[in-house]
């Protein structure tokens, strides 16, 4: 049985993203395409990029929005920004073009409104079944985590930067 | 404050790995050198070792053992071959060639008792101050934990394959 997933990596801990990025350079190895949407802008640095970049041929890299931080004052132009960087994930999930689709950080524009759940999750539905989507972020809203194939929640056991270090190159960043 | 961290991804659930194949090609792509160590022969197949090749003059890969199963017949054998994988490790973490050095499923040469815990985290703590390790792996024993700065848990929330579907390319593999 050949089934797209639909993964959730969702949790307060670090490696939300860091995996999607290994899961994507993973697929890449095998020359399986994908593409990678970031709908939190900023949140990728130097070292994703250059490292994305040496899979330009198979790794699609977008930055979504003007960059959301959902604390915006302009609630009605985030939700118009939101409902923008949707329908380009839309596009790409329904283009056939990529073994999988990442949605990083997507869970934020569900958890604070800027998007609809219901419309999202049936459009998910209704995908070709083939299609693996990947979504990551925190507060995955529970509807996300009952559509979901695979669900994994990174815990924070322990971080270093509650006890003074700061953000490190090639390690947070 | 630069700080050399102790970076534990452990639990039941997926992203271990992927996450630590995640922070080795992030620091590759800032032109830092990593050392990637597997202890268990077989975990990664034909996508991430493709992967890493793109990266061949950053990172360096290698297979530990003949492959520990900890199943073996033969505990001697595997103490004798666990013994030899660490002392691998330890050259790696003390020549100072790298960023970062990754043991990839290292915890169960502890949980399992082919390696001594002790000596190995005495090791840890008089490495060199600015280097960092990232140890993966299940059931990372408590003294582990306690000596590292940085811990998350992968929890499975969810899991295809409790639900019939098999292992994919470019997904779980």
């Amino acid at each position: 049985m050949t089934k797209g997933l639909l993964i959730v990596h969702t949790g307060e801990g670090k490696g939300k993203t860091t995996a999607a990025l290994g899961m994507a350079m993973r697929a890449a190895g095998h020359g399986l395409p994908v593409c990678f949407i970031q709908f939190i802008k900023g949140s990728w640095r130097y070292g994703e990029l250059e490292a994305v970049k040496r899979f330009e041929e198979l790794i699609d890299f977008h930055v979504m929005g003007k960059g959301f931080t959902w604390k915006s004052e302009n609630l009605e132009e985030d939700a118009r920004l939101a409902q923008e960087a949707w329908a380009f994930a839309c596009q790409a999930i329904d283009s056939g073009n990529f073994h999988t689709v990442v949605l990083d950080e997507f869970t934020y524009l569900l958890h604070y409104g800027m998007l609809d759940i219901e419309p999202c999750l049936e459009f998910l539905a209704r995908r070709n079944p083939t299609q693996h989507v990947v979504i990551t972020g925190r507060y995955a809203p529970e509807p996300l985590i009952a559509a979901a194939d695979l669900v994994t929640e990174m815990r924070m056991i322990k971080h270093p930067l509650k006890s003074g270090v700061k953000a490190q190159k090639g390690i947070e960043f």
